[in-house]
């Protein structure tokens, strides 16, 4: 591949559905000069309550659709992939990757105050350890505290936000959150930031709430960046924005409207792929 | 295949994962006698907010799975699958089948007296309508009122039974009911007998609650012996128990847990099988 294609070639963003939608509006801030072609799994979504095998299984024909799409480089936008099947993935690809595991476990470290962080996501994402263990590697001094939250997921996909209900179910789930001590809480999946405002509500003002999505935006930044991979428009007229290409496993009218919900504006020309092929 | 072979052989039932096991559950309390093969297809569950066409591709491998166990019938005990699929997939075999709608739909029609029927269930089977036109076809007279209930199926598989915020959400998504005063409700979901209590709570007394499963298990003892399918077992000595098979589409450990609650009992010695090969 030359350089010129290398570089006007799109990025390529899955996730197991919708969640990783959170991840392409960071992405769409930083560099809206590139060219995105966005793969949500929504015929098997979620991945958060499923196997090692079962993710890596999906997360391998996700990257060969991306594949097949020419991308110059890969985000999985999602947590529970990212955990437990990036590093077995990446091997078989000769395309850079990067998940949301990484930039989300630097951001907490360097805003940590007490030395202590806690980690909530799905039960694929806390049961892998994989945020702790890349804490660990940083700073080993530092105290984890991981805990899965599964109904968050449902009730952020069912827009069940502003609800006494919600209120209730995050107060539950995060008491030993507080009775702990987190002064940082990684946001470890890409659903939760839909729920951002309740978690900082029963946090309170002192914890430190960490968007993985969004730090992991800046790092592609970077690492596109320092990789010669930016697209030559930007140089040429960074006011040009890139093409938006939407792709899903299902029938795109229910990914339509829960996008459309989430990105804040129409989100149409959605293609379906069979993903059983790849 | 001779008769023999025929009646000794298994009764296959399939879901989308762990909510047919309330139907399972039903099924072993008046068929007692019967072997049976169950599979969960866990690594793809839940259907109920997938499309018609996904669904039917998923229920055509459920179904030619359960075919190579050399199955005498076959329940569908999955309300969506039932809803949107099992009338074309049932064309291509060459086994008996019933799924949970007609018998859920008759038992409404039956204990009725004000002839107002609410059913909720998952978003493919109410907007199958399923339930409603088969209602009809008995008695179109009758009202029937049909709603998406999305959050029950995580409540249920969470085990958030007990819970005020399962009260609040069940009292958000009944209130309508209510407000229309239907005399008996139908539990359109496997899952959703699990949360009997609190939608018996918020409904009150006043009102029948119809278990589809339950439904469907007595309407199963009836074809089985109408067709002269009885294990022979049976007559022999009906209290020698059949042998219960399980089958699932992920690691079984999940399966196992959430079976071991559902079942009162402890469910191992499950197998896993790579759906996605049939």
């Amino acid at each position: 591949m030359n350089e010129q294609k290398a570089t006007s070639a799109p990025i390529g963003i899955f996730d197991s559905g919708v969640g990783g939608l959170t991840v392409l509006k960071e992405v769409l801030k930083l560099l809206p000069f590139e060219n995105i072609v966005y793969f949500g799994d929504v015929g098997r979504t979620p991945y958060g309550g499923r196997s090692k095998e079962i993710i890596t299984q999906f997360t391998t024909q996700d990257v060969k659709f991306l594949q097949e799409q020419h991308v110059k480089y890969i985000i999985c936008a999602c947590n529970s992939a990212s955990s437990v099947a990036l590093e077995e993935v990446q091997k078989n690809f000769d395309i850079p990757m990067t998940g949301v595991i990484e930039p989300g476990a630097k951001a907490a470290v360097e805003k940590t105050k007490d030395g202590k962080i806690g980690i909530i996501g799905t039960n694929a994402t806390i049961n892998s350890n994989a945020y702790a263990s890349l804490i660990h590697d940083i700073d080993p001094t530092l105290k984890v505290f991981s805990l899965a939250c599964p109904l968050f997921v449902p009730l952020a996909e069912e827009g069940y936000i502003d609800k006494e209900a919600t209120y209730l179910i995050a107060k539950d789930y995060l008491q030993t959150m507080k009775d702990v001590g987190v002064d940082t809480l990684v946001l470890g999946c890409t659903h939760y930031p839909i729920l951002k405002e309740v978690i900082a509500n029963v946090m309170g003002d002192d914890v430190t709430l960490i968007d993985s999505g969004e730090e992991t935006a800046k790092a592609s930044y970077n690492i596109i960046g320092e990789s010669g991979l930016f697209n030559p428009k930007c140089n040429q007229n960074p006011t040009i924005a890139g093409e938006l290409k939407y792709f899903v496993s299902d029938v795109p009218e229910k990914f339509s409207k829960v996008a459309t919900r989430f990105m804040g504006k129409e989100v149409i020309n959605i293609t379906r792929v069979d993903i059983s092929k790849y």
